[in-house]
Parts: C-alpha cells; structure tokens; sequence
C-alpha cells in the first residue's frame, strides 16, 4: 500500500460544527497534509460562503465532503474511530495522546482500514454518548491553563501527526540532507587550509612564533564543528591569499 | 532549569505580518503550548482590534509583544535563530524537520540559550538576506501539491512540537547540546563579525565591489552550521583586525 492509499483510508469528520469559517479552515488545514475526505455531521451552516472563503485551495474538500445526519450514519463504515478531545472522561474510551493516536490511526489505515478522527462542536465539544462510540480518545498535550485550541488548530495538529506517523511506516526514501553542498573537504585539504591560516597568523603577528598558545587548537575546535566542504576551503583559502598579497603589494 | 524556565526562552518573531487577524491567532496558538514571548517586526497594523479579537485568552501575549523595527533589531540578543520557511534556497542555512528543530531548539533553551523562531510575511515568506541570519531552517512536511499551511497553522504546529520536544528532552538537554566552552555568542555579535569579515576582503580586493557575487551568503552558511563563542569571535576578529594593521604598516 502506499503512502497516497494509506492517506485516503482516513476520514476525518467534524461534529455539529457552528461556524462554517472553521469547517473551511480544517479543510484548508486537511489538505496541507493530504487528506482528502472530510465528513460533516449536522452543521449549522452548510454549504456556505464563508467556508469557501477560508478553505482557499482546498475548497475541492468542500466539494466532496459527505454531509450526515447522525453520528452513526458517519461511522457506520468505518473500523477504527478515535475522537479528539481535550478533556478524558470517566467510562470514555481508553485515552491516547495526539501523537499515539496518529500512529495507530495511520498504522490501521495502512493495513486497509477505514479509519475516522472525529472532532466535536467548537464550544461544547463532544458529548459522553458520542465519545463512547469511539474506540479511542485523542488528547492533544497542551498548556494547562490555557488550553483553548480552536477547532481548525486542533485539526491541523492532528493531520501534521498523521502524516508524520504515515512517513514513519513508510521506506525512508527522503532523508534529511543538506542541499547545495559541494562535496565534502577531505582531511588533506582541511590540513592544508589549517596550516595556511596558520601561516597567515603568523606573517601578521597574530600568532607570536614563540608563544602560540592555544589559537590553533580552538581554530581547529571550531571548524570541526562545521562539516567544511571543498568550495568553503577554497574561498577560505582565497581570503588568506588575498591578505597575504596585499601584505606583500603594500609593503614593496 | 525547569519547563516553564525553558519554553520562556524561546521567542516567536513574526516578520511583516500583513493581516492583524494572523497576529491575534498566532498568539493563541503559542498559549495554548505554554509560550509567552511574542516579537513582532515591522506589523502592517498593531496593535489591533482585529488581532485582540483572535487571540481570544491569549491577548496578554499581545499587551507584552516586543514590537521592533528591524530583524536585526529583533534577533540582536539571541544565541540560536531558527526561520521557519516552505521552501529551501540556495546557500540557505542548514535544513531541519519541523520535529528535529523543535528539538534542537528545546535542548538548547533548557541548556540556557535565547532561542527565537522566525515566521515570514504570509504571502511573501522570509527574504534571503532574513534567512541568511538564521542558523537553521525548520520546513514542516506538507502535501507537495497543496503545501499553503496559514501563519497561524505553521506557528500552531511548530509551538506543538516545541511543547512536546521540552517534554521529551528537558533531563537530558545537557548532552544534546555540545557543551559550550565559552559563551554563545550572540546574534549582534554574529553580525558584527560578518561586517568585520566583509570589510576586509573588500580591504584586500578579495571581494570586487561592484561584483561582490555570493561569498558572504556562502560564508554565513559555513559559520551557521557551527555554533559561534564569544571567545572564537575574538580570535577571528583579531585576526582580521592584525590582517588590517599588518596592511597599513607594510604600505605606510
């Protein structure tokens, strides 16, 4: 399965949503991540001008969201539902965080599940008897005492963690290196840049030829710090050159 | 240190922010992960109604924003600045996931830094030249066909992540981060030394003044990828500042 089939096995379904400008934003929010499907349970205002607004490029999710009636029309398909929500309660659904929910969401939809986040109304969140449809509850760690995420912030949240968690399944195929380098300096050029800013040093009197002191080792400490590429070297060696030209043009 | 010591050493600076709406939202989304240091550089419009009426509980954090005029002014005091931007560029600095530089953020505000996050204009992002004053660039992982995250939605994810990172990291933040044998250096300090820098290769015509081409991007890029002292910017400034006396001597 790839990562694309594995995206489209997630449902995400917002409950009973009163401001469409947030249904907008989580589609717009859902669409950063890749994920297509969004599911509306009796929203106050749908379809709506405002929403279209606020999803910007993701108003194709609008367009193809599945509008229901009842929760358990919206999951009736579905293997696996997790509602997100901020508080536990007591005889909920066994608790997760943000980022385990993900992981397993993502692990279930990988192996062919349909699997759905469900997100309750913005004030009153979800209700006992929907929260015990869900098979688990996802809580996203916040700052206790303010933990008012809004409703598209919490979506993006949770969308970010399951695509992070998608990627995890999946063969590293992109692992993070860093772009535009040039190759890589070998230790015989590191030495031999070393030993022409040690030069330099000492044609300058930086470096006093009886007590050099610690310079070089703190140099050396600095630069090993820094992976130096062959075009580094050579622009660091070109500087050194330049100042030894000068040194020798202005003093003849 | 504790958490609360730690997440007050991060500053989010938000740059050329258009829209005042973002600014209130942008601040609830750091409350809500328990951040509380807000820069914001060169705001269209601030204070506002508009930002106030977004922020919703969090508007504290727009009574305490530290408003600046200049990025140079903004990052002057701090050790570690991390832009956060969709795209890579060429001679950028090094490249982190959103995940990986939250980490290394954390770890270094708990080993005592003052770490700050750079969030760009919404449509227009961060310039090269605002880039190229970063140590790092944090890229969230998007869907490569609809990667349009809102500032808020990008500020949301990366103050998560941050939140979770100082949760993960705190007892061992001391062994993440090589220990420093000097201070770190500051960013003003930073920039000073790039000015000395440039000032002599054009002194010694290394650098072509009409022609400058892209050494001092490619050079801000090398010295990103280490984390500059105190002690090693005295060493390289005096050695630049013998290189000048050393030149004036010769040609007197």
């Amino acid at each position: 399965m790839n990562q694309n089939t594995a995206l489209d096995l997630v449902t995400v379904a917002l409950s009973r949503t009163s401001h469409p400008g947030n249904i907008g934003s989580a589609a717009r929010a859902l669409k950063t991540m890749g994920f297509a499907r969004l599911t509306l349970i009796e929203p106050r205002h749908f379809p709506s001008p405002e929403a279209e607004a606020l999803a910007s490029g993701a108003a194709d999710l609008l367009t193809t969201a599945r509008v229901c009636m009842s929760l358990d029309e919206a999951l009736a398909e579905s293997t696996f539902c997790v509602a997100v929500s901020a508080r536990l309660r007591d005889l909920g659904p066994p608790p997760l965080t943000a980022r385990a929910a993900a992981a397993e969401i993502m692990a279930r939809a990988a192996a062919g599940g349909k699997t759905i986040l469900l997100f309750g109304n913005e004030t009153a969140g979800l209700a006992n008897h929907e929260l015990q449809r869900c098979q688990r509850i996802a809580t996203i760690p916040a700052n206790p005492e303010y933990s008012s995420l809004n409703l598209a912030a919490a979506v993006q949240i949770m969308a970010y963690e399951m695509r992070q968690a998608v990627e995890a399944l999946l063969p590293k195929a992109a692992s993070i290196v860093t772009p535009f380098s040039s190759s890589p300096a070998t230790q015989r050029e590191k030495e031999d840049f070393f030993g022409h800013l040690e030069s330099v040093m000492r044609e300058t009197g930086f470096i006093h030829p009886e007590r050099p002191g610690r310079l070089m080792p703190k140099l050396r400490r600095l630069f090993a710090r820094t992976d130096l590429e062959k075009d580094e070297i050579n622009i660091l060696r070109g500087f050194l050159a330049a100042c030894q030209e000068k040194i020798s043009t202005a003093g003849s």
